[in-house]
């Protein structure tokens, strides 16, 4: 059987991505997940809140595409007008649908807010469309199928917009489009830079078949390797991806840290809650983000107790011990004084593992010796503690970003080490 | 003068931003500086390297704006079709440009690099256009001028985009259009809903004259409300948006924490900062997202102390000191224990401010009586400690968000009404 190739277009609708004022990120992110589907988008654009421009975008991208994807312009404020162009686009009215007239009053209830007549009409829809349901908010999505095509309409927020799509849209595309069998395999790393990383797979790279592609992902602190292959033989592609990500593994397996969407944090918590045993953080220049990092992932207050945040020079001496006599001589930025904080903020805190982390995140209060971006990081467990110094560049932001990753890769790798 | 609108229209050229790869940053920031030259940005569209879909999308742009801006497709290699594409739409043919192909040399030469033949290509461009001169790397923009319409083309390198606009086409433009005066102004809320906010200002809103619009912007726990003015004369436009502005504070401005840019952690830092006075974080739920907040901003060590993350009861009790009895009777996620971590974080951390959260993220650990999403929050200072109870909602990281929000938010007020 041959598969035709299923098109799609995105319009992103508001004023506020025309002018700049905020980034378009619901195409990119639209753009993955239906490449991961097996389908093509081959058009973006992007109109104001204006009646007219919409519907010409809505008469373009029916030209070009199968299914067309608008989002933005749903909210309850007199700028939102998405609603009223489809009706007209598609010749008909507004109905209220009793479902998410009961979801709307239910939120407010619950959140024991009063309810204006502007939420209510957030169940107004048009009469032709079949909602789909928006558990992370009051605007409903919205999809229509007419000749042939199919429209699907979101609200603009990025969260609302994705659980949208991924409970309720794309589980309809599958139903109603016969899409090709495409293969994705993404293989994360840590703490290696993206140019050594690929230096280091130079040859396993170009040994890739055509059919298999491969894309570097890097952001802060992190590479995701995505291998991406297209073949009407699911199984033999499955065995073939396996054996080239094996061969991957030998090659760099010490910088894979887990596969597809595990975070770093996720992997770290998988690990201590296995083996039953606990974590605590003692922070100076990360300020609280490794401890936001740790704690962001569900379940986390089961291995993890807490954090001393040492911002202060007199935190670190008051609640971690730390030695005067060190943050006089060596600095706060120190290999002795991030031991110190990693070992009292271990026993204090009554776990089996500390990190700790004291650095320089700039812009301001570095030196020739210690320029902006030295850190120094400790990770402490019962037997052993092992404290390295990096320097994590001139930006403030990435700084702690990387910071708080390089910690939770060197607990990792002492978690790995002694179990 | 009457002066009439001039719009532009952005097309981004390339396969990575369709398929998600890169998120489109340059038509924000070509929008913002457009924008800011009194240029309006009413169309924006994504094509893949296809030479049909690319000059359908000059077409299409060119109904719409003055001004049609590509960027992307000028690199050297096969995929870049944006030059030959431009020829075939102008009808023209491509010829060497000397002082390009003697830059491109100079280039290579400075890096002691050998030069190909795809290099020395950059030099070919289509006869009809005038050069934009890229001081950034090899691909040069171009100007084209056609039946009253400005074609202008760039490389898809976000910081090669931005030196051409920045040095050769706005001042360009400027010579070639009479722009009008835009002023844009933004009033930054937190802690009130997007449908709260409109009803409380809908009078005002109504009032507003039509060359003045209104923009909600929202994301979690904020909105900001986005003023644009258009009109020929800048010192009256001026003084009206002052005069809504001053009024929208009337109506609002218990809820506005700062105009522009500012983030509410800067804005309470800035607070801090002149009133000399210092702050500190006991944080349960929110496990450092708070304290990441406040050391996000530069220079925050000046007024942040530090935070004890009490993300398990021991520590709530062993560091903060918090009543056993509390958390027997109350629980953790009540009046009386955030109230007790405020008050001990403050003494103990040696501040003049305390924040303390505590409550339920989620998914798990709810109940009838405190739902996921129950949150308490205290602020606290020498003369009070004030506490309140709030509900989130059900997600786990917007319930950290707002959380943290809401308590930056408490201590301003309590800032304010002190000091």
């Amino acid at each position: 059987m041959s598969i035709q190739q299923v098109n799609a277009a995105i319009i992103t609708i508001g004023d506020e991505i025309l002018i700049g004022q905020i980034t378009n990120t619901n195409s990119a992110w639209l753009g993955q997940e239906l490449g991961n589907a097996g389908i093509r988008v081959n058009y973006c654009i992007s109109v104001g809140d204006r009646k007219e421009h919409i519907i010409h975008a809505l008469i373009e991208a029916s030209k070009f595409a199968d299914i067309i994807i608008t989002t933005g312009g749903l909210g309850p404020t007199k700028d939102d007008i998405t609603k009223f162009t489809f009706c007209e686009y598609f010749d008909t009215t507004l109905v209220e649908n009793e479902e998410v007239k009961n979801w709307v009053t239910k939120i407010f209830r619950l959140r024991k807010l009063p309810i204006i007549q502007s939420n209510l009409d957030q169940a107004l829809v048009p009469k032709n469309c079949k909602v789909l349901f928006n558990r992370s908010g009051t605007a409903p999505g919205m999809w229509f199928a007419q000749q042939g095509k199919v429209y699907i309409s979101m609200p603009g927020v990025p969260f609302e917009m994705k659980t949208i799509f991924t409970e309720e849209a794309l589980p309809l595309l599958k139903q109603n489009f016969t899409l090709p069998f495409i293969l994705h395999r993404t293989i994360l790393t840590a703490c290696i830079g993206e140019s050594f990383l690929a230096k280091k797979i130079a040859t396993w790279e170009s040994n890739l078949p055509p059919h298999i592609q491969l894309a570097y992902l890097p952001s802060v602190g992190q590479v995701r390797l995505r291998l991406s292959g297209y073949s009407s033989d699911e199984h033999k592609l499955t065995a073939e991806m396996n054996e080239h990500i094996d061969l991957l593994y030998t090659l760099a397996g010490e910088y894979i840290y887990g596969e597809e969407n595990d975070s770093l944090q996720q992997a770290v918590g998988k690990l201590l809650l296995e083996l039953k045993q606990t974590l605590c953080t003692a922070e100076s220049c990360t300020g609280g983000y490794l401890a936001h990092l740790i704690t962001s992932v569900p379940g986390s207050s089961a291995y993890y107790n807490g954090s001393i945040i040492s911002y202060a020079n007199e935190i670190k001496v008051n609640e971690l011990g730390v030695d005067p006599q060190i943050l006089a001589t060596d600095g706060a930025v120190s290999e002795a004084c991030v031991r110190q904080m990693a070992e009292a903020a271990r026993e204090k805190l009554n776990t089996d593992y500390a990190i700790a982390t004291s650095g320089i995140a700039g812009p301001s209060g570095g030196s020739d010796e210690k320029p902006v971006g030295t850190v120094w990081i400790a990770v402490s467990n019962a037997q052993q503690t092992v404290a390295k110094q990096f320097n994590m560049g001139d930006s403030r932001e990435r700084t702690i970003l990387r910071t708080a990753l390089q910690g939770l890769f060197m607990l990792r790798s002492m978690i790995l080490s002694c179990n």
